[in-house]
């Protein structure tokens, strides 16, 4: 299967290096960024990628190229949803569609028209310790679920640039959790309530924003999500989860480096987990992709469905309002 | 110090026993019950007490008795503090002194009054893993508390004609985290935000309360709180605890009954948690009393003040509100 | 049933006090001590044992006083096993019986003459984490025992006096050790090959003693074991056994004081194990001695017999030869 | 940097694909297999290399080829380091070079006197986990090293007709723990006493060999080692190591494929270690060959020399006569 890749930034560099070395199935025939340089030209040749260009134009418009891969800036994906969808060609699409309800929804009937298969890139489904506490909750092994609990804490601030326009922590960053708490709780989230803080960087709070935020969330079937991000772990990226059921609890560690354990006369210590999201998600970026190819080519559902990718945008919205209004917020209010 | 002992039931007993093998400075002369009978005297006398009655007014008046430690059932908490510190004697009482607010600040008031000691027990910041992460936290090494969660998880519901009477789960259960929020926080809580489910057992919500339950709490320096609350953990009792701070997170698992790992063909086990609170906080309950005590020969605060015994029950009337009316109460409301 | 303690030094004091808490069905009568003093006879009072004298005579011939706990210095050990055995009074005696073959072998076949329990101190075969991988092995969980790993590492150095008198790190030491191995294996070793260095102290060596010591042994059956010493590991008391078998592995990590884990920038520590003997195996004293009044009571075997008492002294003397000779060296050879 | 690959079995075929994958500096010219097929020729092409032949002399007569990655069966090693060091010509040899010491010392003089770089393929010592230990023991965290424990365990024995001809467990198994020792230690072992046994499968003792063996080290400065080896771990590829200390104790834990814990009313259990050595060590193929890259491209010492070649061999001639006559061994009698 011959691909595309709409982005060459940081994201879509990851993506085609991953299919060169891990996905056989998928040949990347062209690269198209704006920004196209020599630099990247490098790096996409010896991916092993021969055509790159600075218009999108090329790909949605090679008949050659059944699948594309969106990693442009988010103002772009659903516009490029829609196009490649119309052209015919699989869609696979970093998240988050959009942040106007209105532009996933089309995005997403579009799609559904045009019968192609779309898959948004929550990449943590795959992440091996997300995945395995999933499949503990699907086997049945803690029964009913009764409580969700994810921790998601960043090691770093992004720039104050970045927060100025990025929608919040609620958009920008817990809308993987959002994805996560729908993923473990295999049912949908009925009302939100959030609870934010200036507590790393008042230049934070002077952008509109917090810095630190609890959510708790209500699910249709009654199980209860709480949600914590922070801005700033000394420690690294901290990136855990638990399931709370009826039958019994599952919960992953943070990955480490490595299993060392130094006993000295203080204390007996260990490695922190990883301080850059790249190194923690290695795998899940590679079997993400993987899913979709697998998708495509073997024509099943893909794993993470346009309607995935709406749903966290609509509880990131109702997060926001609940923080600013002191109140919990009803899906249903912002849908 | 001669010490008398009102109310002789398992926590009484408990009590005793500890005073007798863990605290040389006290020697208790009364136990008093009004169901005392021939099983309980034996205990008592095993315990090097020779004087057992019915009646908790020959311990009160009893001048050399310097020492009231109050186990008796919650409704007789606020009578005999006032009694006891009316008479000038140093007063444990076990939590709650009551559910009714004025009852509670007459209680803290008269013993004020008096000028004697007064300890709640609140026995939770006297268990090792708790008071470990309490050290850490004041120690500063994890700087600024930005995030306190709390999981506190029973075996098994109590029985129903307890949870119609026991003023349901934010009182008669979560009002311990509640107790352990403020206390590792070292802050006071504002604003209360309570949901919760009935998910182990429909005759639970037929007594009108919940037996999954998550609060959110805000505190005044801006910190964040999650608490969580299962009647039912079929691994046992899960009490754990996290900090999360500008300099690092502490935390805390749970003790377990050995350190035994075993690898066979299918996995690698180890043993569950304790499935019995008194298992479980074992040395905390003889860590509380020999504070006390200190306390009291020493001439020092308790190390759990009666308004540590006002905060939690404000806080648990706030949860309650906050649950029943779908939106976070501050704590002013219920003041 | 009522018992005399011969000696009243740390171990001895450590019994008397274990069986005035948590030994209902045994009551000491007397103490006996060649140094008694003040000190010791306040002790010995708080336990509730009111006669004290410094003539060990005066248990083993009062007629009132069934079972004698033997905690005097090693040399007196036999004597008294053989005077308490004919004088028909059961015995728990400390280890090591004596480090004279024919003298263990003596008391031990008095004992059995006279029919009385003998219960020698092997107080780890009690402890909760190495009694947890016994019942696992037990179990038949881990099939056949194919290898058998202890490390026993003391946080410090004995003074160089009791060095130059003790007999050596393998009699003095590593004989609990090869007490823990036979009892892990259910198998009697018949050959030992001992390795030591001195790297911990050269007045270890100046003592003719080593410091540092690996003896591997060849069980009956054909498992191997493998046992390391260290008289100085800064971070403390490590005690770690691990069995290995044909469907398994079940190893122990070592107790710690709490489950606290903190992660600040630089990694993730938690507290090392204990330094004290006392507090590692607090738990040890009293089973062991809950077991030798159940024995007695009840009419059962001791869990450690007069055997077990023999045998880690053949394996410390084939040791001994064999990290002189520097060659393996058979049981049957120091026999 | 041109490369040719001798023997496109298992092991040359992960260096091919890792050279193609993660050393950019590198680009392999040739690929040498005597038993060169279809699906070898497919699999090659994949990785980028276009020549195929299965004539060796093809590699070592191309005066383009500046380096030689030999993963020819064992026989064919000597004489291929021989003939690429003639060629001038760096060379990568899989362990282990020979079990002819003449055949060792042969190979490695030719190089010397070649003066081209020689790396032996022990893996073990880039793998993450070992080598964390390695850089704590050589920062001086633990102080001086007294002791060193290795334990490495297979999943399954091999097939009977390999153990017939391997040379046995010392040679096939233990010598990449002979490697690690000495690694660990920076220190040169001295004498070597191997116990072993055939617990596993009788067959394997009927082919002369043992399944379970235990093998002690003592190094020149007077540091203990112990290896233990079995052929039958049922949970897994059971890989690790502990380097005590004057100051303090290193080790590390296995690998596991996730970090989920699940605890149900029974007990609390996580995933066991890998299965497959593939698995386990995909990281340390992937860095020794880096590592080779750099030595050459940089012209800096190998990390792992001839010498380092011929030191396990040595080891392992020592254990097998210690096996055979029950008694210690020098590496000076094998010399």
């Amino acid at each position: 299967m011959k691909a595309g890749v709409i982005g060459a930034g940081r994201i879509g560099k990851v993506h085609i290096k991953n299919i060169s070395m891990y996905v056989p199935e998928v040949e990347i025939k062209t690269v198209a960024d704006p920004f196209m340089n020599a630099e990247t030209e490098e790096f996409v040749r010896k991916c092993g990628v021969t055509k790159v260009t600075k218009d999108a134009e090329e790909i949605l418009q090679d008949k050659e190229i059944e699948a594309v891969i969106i990693c442009s800036s988010t103002d772009t994906h659903s516009k490029y949803i829609i196009e490649a969808a119309k052209a015919g060609k699989h869609i696979f699409c970093e998240k988050p569609v959009d942040y106007d309800l209105k532009k996933v929804h089309e995005a997403i009937d579009t799609a559904k028209e045009a019968n192609v298969k779309l898959q948004i890139g929550f990449c943590r489904r795959f992440d091996h310790n997300h995945r395995g506490v999933y499949d503990v909750v699907r086997s049945g092994k803690i029964g009913d679920v009764h409580m969700i609990k994810i921790s998601s804490r960043d090691p770093e601030p992004p720039c104050i640039d970045y927060v100025k326009v990025s929608g919040g922590i609620f958009y920008d960053m817990m809308i993987h959790d959002f994805d996560m708490a729908r993923f473990l709780a295999g049912d949908e989230v009925v009302e939100v309530n959030a609870v934010g803080s200036v507590l790393v960087d008042p230049e934070i709070g002077n952008a509109g924003d917090v810095d630190t935020a609890v959510v708790t969330l209500k699910f249709a079937g009654g199980a209860i999500g709480m949600i914590d991000n922070s801005r700033k772990a000394v420690y690294g990226y901290d990136q855990r989860v638990e399931v709370f059921g009826s039958k019994g609890c599952v919960r992953n560690e943070n990955d480490i480096p490595n299993t060392v354990i130094v006993s000295d006369a203080e204390n007996t210590s260990y490695a922190n987990t990883y301080s850059v999201m790249w190194d923690r998600y290695t795998g899940a970026f590679v079997s993400e992709i993987q899913a979709f190819a697998d998708a495509v080519v073997n024509n099943k559902e893909t794993p993470v469905t346009g309607m995935d990718g709406l749903y966290p945008v609509l509880m990131a919205a109702a997060a926001t309002r609940s923080a600013r209004e002191g109140r919990p917020v009803k899906i249903a209010e912002v849908e």
